[in-house]
């Protein structure tokens, strides 16, 4: 039945499910790819399923200037658009309203801003967002939230919180959709305070699935791993567990340790269109531009079998960066994904062999030494 | 063996035969998708076989100046560089270095010219392309000629086809492998009786293969057409011929019609990139970006089955060029060359079942109505 989330194994904190929806299940932990504008940037729908992806996210907030979620249902729902056929999430919009930086008014009412496209004068409700999303035609609608900035004090956090809070049961209420699967979302900044009572107040409405917001957006890690020390495990238990545009391999492994399901990130497609690799190495990443990879004939990654390393050399790669090939980006991009989606496999397995501890320190260890996240990119786009 | 061309059937002055390199054979008539710097731009190595393509050519001078050949040679040669394991032919350079405005010098040893890259003085005669391209390790190279621009007067042509023509001596004598086939190049413009010297003299020449240079280079249709009525014929029966730089599916059926084998153009792929699709229909092309398509959920071609006519709408490829999403051009890439390559199978199973006069009837009347060749891309990158 859409909407169900089966727990087939508890390992510590961490768990091993499957979540179901209309178009097909998909198993957990799992990451999902971002396809922005209903496309993940240079990588086609095949070579997504080749790379492992069970299910696809698309930002709201785009779709809905464009083509506009009519042309979308016009053209056959998001899953006819995109042909992908697999499960598809949607964000609600809201994390790419509120970091616009043109003017906008939050009211209890919803949110007022500015197209980046046109300047055209928009409109969003935590009801506008739902109707957009059922319209897509997506199997899980994200709940509009207001994500504050870190510099915001306790007290700005704490009203933030309630609206959203109300927001959510206003979500829940525009559901028209039965197939729509819904998930809420859990704010609060690293207040754990906040925090505490988000979980309890989000866990207490019925919704499909409960997301951790507002975390990676800037924060020091060590406040991040903070909340995921506590925060994941005041959220329902039988209930999936997303945490929403995170992040490293490192991050991943840490809140799948703490009891998270579900992943997003753009850093594999971005880094990949930058010319970073993600490899199973001492050094887990390779900066494909560096001259040494220039006369380098092995493959970015030994044991992977995606399309880059069946077929090309790291200084092959490496041309292609230097003189511009757009081929280059398409290529990385590819290998990144499918590094992403078999980490998620390999902790799946280690999970269901007792073995996801080992895991979890050697992924640690390797990325213990790597300082440099924020060239990596960001949640946003 | 390497070098061997076999004419299985002759039909009129059209040809159905077989060319055999190191790195295996491909069946003419044939079109070669163009992978300037190494890679068909857009479009990986799967994806370039499941369109059918047989072989690929390179830019000789592109690849000279960056990665250089001793770069290619050290990473295995061109195959393993590229990835193509299949026959890789590759031009001299000439027509680059000819068309560059950059400073240069043509003498009877060579030309010199200044990179388009960094400015760096640089110097390319007939057996320096010709180690060039071995050292790449290309099935194919073809020698270095003068193409003059179509405003020269006929004093310059036939004093350039005479340089030309000890150029091509000078080309056969620097070959060092006896794996690299060589391909010598008719110039003269368009002047029968320099057309008419040019076949005998290179005629007479030890070449594996004889292209056709200095067509489509701006002179106008008609006297493209002229020379294509008497000038492939006055070639050696028995070998290839190569018409460089052509063109559409209409040109390509008038040179099949005249008794040409070999064609390249990055048409079908500059065309893509810049949205513009090839169609088996009444109007043969379609502008993705027009806004007629927006709504559109039928596929590019209802009888095609590249990846984008499997699983996309034209709506959907319309928003992805729309929002600038460069799974557009790759989509439409791969969608064009694969429109090319069906159309040079469908010459040959026509030539096989004796009905390509109704196929070249068809393609011509179709395109008689198209006006904008030039949009759709030139000869050159």
């Amino acid at each position: 039945m859409p909407g169900t989330f089966q727990i087939n194994k508890t390992s510590g904190l961490s768990r091993l499910g499957k979540f179901t929806t209309s178009n097909g299940s998909f198993e957990t932990p799992n990451f999902m790819p971002v396809g922005t504008r209903g496309s993940v940037k240079g990588v086609d729908i095949e070579r997504l399923a080749e790379a492992g992806a069970q299910i696809m996210l698309v930002n709201t907030y785009h779709l809905w200037l464009k083509p506009t979620a009519p042309i979308v249902r016009g053209l056959g729902g998001i899953h006819k658009f995109t042909g992908w056929q697999g499960p598809i999430l949607s964000d609600s919009g809201g994390f790419q309203v509120f970091s616009l930086k043109s003017i906008r008014k939050i009211s209890e009412e919803g949110v007022e801003f500015r197209s980046h496209i046109d300047g055209a004068k928009c409109f969003l409700s935590p009801e506008i967002s739902i109707q957009t999303q059922e319209e897509l035609g997506v199997d899980i609608a994200m709940v509009l939230d207001e994500c504050p900035a870190g510099g915001c004090d306790f007290g700005y956090f704490e009203r933030s919180l309630a609206m959203t809070q109300r927001w959510a049961a206003r979500s829940l209420a525009a559901r028209r959709k039965e197939t729509t699967s819904i998930f809420g979302i859990t704010q609060g900044g690293s207040h754990r305070e906040l925090r505490t009572r988000a979980a309890q107040e989000i866990g207490a409405l019925d919704f499909d699935g409960v997301a951790i917001g507002g975390l990676s957006v800037g924060e020091p890690k060590s406040e991040m791993y903070e909340v995921l020390s506590y925060h994941p495990q005041q959220l329902p238990a039988a209930k999936i567990r997303y945490l929403m545009g995170v992040g490293t391999p490192e991050d991943i492994v840490e809140a799948v340790r703490n009891g998270v399901d579900l992943f997003d990130c753009v850093m594999p497609t971005r880094a990949g269109r930058f010319g970073r690799a993600f490899i199973n190495a001492d050094e887990p990443t390779l900066n494909i531009k560096n001259s040494k990879n220039q006369n380098d004939t092995a493959p970015l990654d030994q044991n992977c079998s995606c399309l880059a390393c069946r077929h090309h050399s790291r200084g092959y790669l490496h041309h292609l960066f230097k003189v511009g090939e757009m081929l280059g980006p398409q290529l990385l991009s590819i290998h990144n994904l499918t590094h992403y989606l078999s980490l998620m496999r390999s902790i799946r397995e280690a999970l269901a062999e007792d073995r996801f501890e080992a895991l979890y320190r050697e992924i640690q260890s390797r990325w213990a030494k790597v300082e440099e996240i924020g060239e990596l990119g960001g949640v946003n786009g």
